[in-house]
C-alpha cells in the first residue's frame, strides 16, 4: 500500500510522540521533526508507510540514545492483557463458534497500537469487536484454508496484542510459527515481549531479521524469507503488515482494525471497521 | 502564544485540507506539503500559530489560483446558523441571566472552526456549551467592564459564528464595532460574510486590514490599530485571536472553546473547555 499524503502529518505526530517517549529534550524533538521533514521530502512515490516509519524510529533511537522508547508501554500492555487472559479463554469456551470468537479476540487485540494513537480503551474495544460485523469477512475461507494446512506462519504485531494472539493460536489447533521483530520498533512485539505473553508455550517463536514495522520483505532475513515463501497459510496481524504485504502474491489472511482513514480507504471500509481479509491471489489490488 | 512542536503535524494537516478544498491536484497537494515543510523549517522560534497559518493559506491560494477555498463552507455555515437564529433569541429571552446565556451562545459559535477540524456538530455543541462550566470564568469582570464602557471593539472569528455573535451583540446593548478580515483566510469572516449574517444591522463593520487568522498587529492597518489601542473594552473571539493577542497589554476578554491540546495547555484548562478570560493587564502571561 502506497504512502498517502494524509500520512505526512501523521508521521510528524509519530516522530514527536516517539521522541518524547524516548526522553528527548525540546531541542532534540525539534531536530527530529526537521529531519523527519527532510526524509519525507525525499520519500519515493511508491514507498509504503512502514518504510517511512522505519526511518523515523531509527532516527529517534539514534538521536536520543534510547534503543527501546516503548519498553515501559509494552510491558504495561502485556501485564494488562495477561490479566484478561482467563476471561478471554472463557469467552472462547462459551462460544457457539470458538474459532470465530478467537479470531475476533485476535482482531480486538489490534487496538493496542501506539503508532496510530496515544491511548486506547481495551475493554470497550473488546466488547465491540466481539459483536461488530466484519467489514470484510473471509472467515469461511480461513476455516477452509485451516482444514487443508498442517502449519501456520503467524506474523505478529504489537506487544500485549500477543496475549490475544495466544488465545487465537490455542484455538487454531495447528503448529504455529510466531514471527516477531528482530529488535524494538514502536510497540511491536520482539521475542522478549512474546515470551512475556506466554507465546513460547503455544508456538515456535522466530524473528524476521528486521526491525521495520510490518513485514518489509527487502529487510527480512533469508531464513525468514524461506519460511514465508514456503508457507501454505499466513496469518498477518495489524495495519503495518497489511501496508507492507498488500501487494504480495502469498496465501495471507489479514486480521486488523482499520484505525486510520488511509488504510480504511485502501480496504474500501469505514474507519473503525474490523477486517478478516483473504489476500486475492489473482490480483492483490482487487 | 508561541507555536508548539505539536502544531507542526497540525499545520501539514491544515495545508492538505486547504489545498483539497481549493481543488488542488495530487501533485499540487504534494508541492504544497513540501513547501509547508520548508516554511516550518524556517519558522522563528517565537512565531505564533497564526503567522504560520498565514503563510500556508497564502501559498495554497497562489498555487491553486483559488482566492477563497472556503467560500462554499462559509456560505453553508452562515445559512445553517441563520436558521438557528430565532431559537437562539428565544433562549436568551427565556434566560434568568440573558447576558451569560448570550455569551455562552457566542462561545458555542466558536465550534465553527475549519482550521482545527473538518466537521463539527453545531446543535450538540450548543446544548453542551449552554450548561458546561466555564473553565476560566471572567463573566463578573465582563459585566463590570460593560457597565463602565460606552462602546465595544469586537474581534470576529469565523463565518457562521457571526450569527451567534449577533445574538450576543444584541444583548450587549452598547455600540459595537465588529472587526473582520480584509480578505479571505480559512473560514474567517470577511465583510461579506458578516453582512450575510446580518451583523450590519447591529454593529458597525470594519476590517483590520489583514488576512491573517486572529489579529497579527504587525499586519493590521493604521486605522484599525488606532481603534484597537484606543479601545476601553475588546471582545476577542476564538483561538487565533487568543494565540495572536495573549501577550498584549490591552483590555481584552477572550471568548473561545479550547479545541486543541496546545491552546488548552497554554490556558491551563482541559481540551474541550469553554473559556471567558479577561486579559491579565499586569502580566499577560500570568
Amino acid at each position: 500500500m502506497k504512502t498517502s499524503l494524509d500520512c505526512y502529518p501523521c508521521f510528524l505526530r509519530q516522530a514527536l510522540s516517539a521522541s518524547r517517549r524516548a526522553g528527548a529534550t525540546e531541542d532534540q524533538q525539534k531536530e527530529i521533526l526537521l529531519h523527519t521533514m527532510d526524509q519525507l521530502a525525499g520519500l519515493p512515490g511508491d514507498a509504503t508507510p512502514p518504510e517511512m516509519a522505519l526511518q523515523i524510529h531509527q532516527q529517534v533511537r539514534e538521536q536520543t540514545q534510547n534503543g527501546d522508547p516503548y519498553r515501559e508501554a509494552k510491558e504495561q500492555a502485556t501485564r494488562q492483557t495477561l490479566s484478561l487472559y482467563p476471561m478471554l479463554k472463557e469467552k472462547v469456551e462459551a462460544a457457539s463458534d470458538p474459532l470465530e470468537t478467537a479470531a475476533r479476540i485476535a482482531i480486538a487485540g489490534n487496538i493496542i497500537d501506539l503508532g496510530v494513537a496515544e491511548s486506547y480503551d481495551l475493554q470497550a474495544n473488546l466488547e465491540r469487536v466481539l459483536i461488530q460485523e466484519l467489514a470484510i469477512d473471509s472467515l469461511g475461507a480461513l476455516k477452509k484454508a485451516l482444514h487443508g494446512s498442517s502449519e501456520i506462519l503467524y506474523l505478529a504485531d504489537n506487544a500485549g496484542e500477543t496475549v490475544f494472539d495466544r488465545v487465537f493460536i490455542e484455538t487454531l489447533d495447528r503448529p504455529v510459527t510466531y514471527v516477531v521483530k528482530a529488535s524494538p520498533i514502536i510497540n511491536d512485539a520482539t521475542r522478549e515481549d512474546a515470551i512475556e505473553a506466554g507465546i513460547h508455550r503455544v508456538a515456535q517463536i522466530i524473528d524476521n531479521g528486521s526491525n521495520a514495522p510490518g513485514t518489509l520483505l527487502d529487510h527480512c532475513s533469508g531464513s525468514f524469507l524461506g519460511r514465508f515463501h514456503d508457507a501454505k497459510l499466513v496469518i498477518a496481524k495489524g495495519q503495518a503488515n497489511y501496508e507492507s504485504l498488500s501487494q504480495e502474491l502469498a496465501p495471507i489472511f489479514f486480521l486488523l482494525q482499520a484505525k486510520c482513514d488511509v488504510i480504511a480507504r485502501d480496504l474500501g471500509v469505514a474507519k473503525g471497521s474490523i477486517v478478516l481479509k483473504r489476500q486475492n491471489l489473482s490480483d492483490p489490488n482487487g
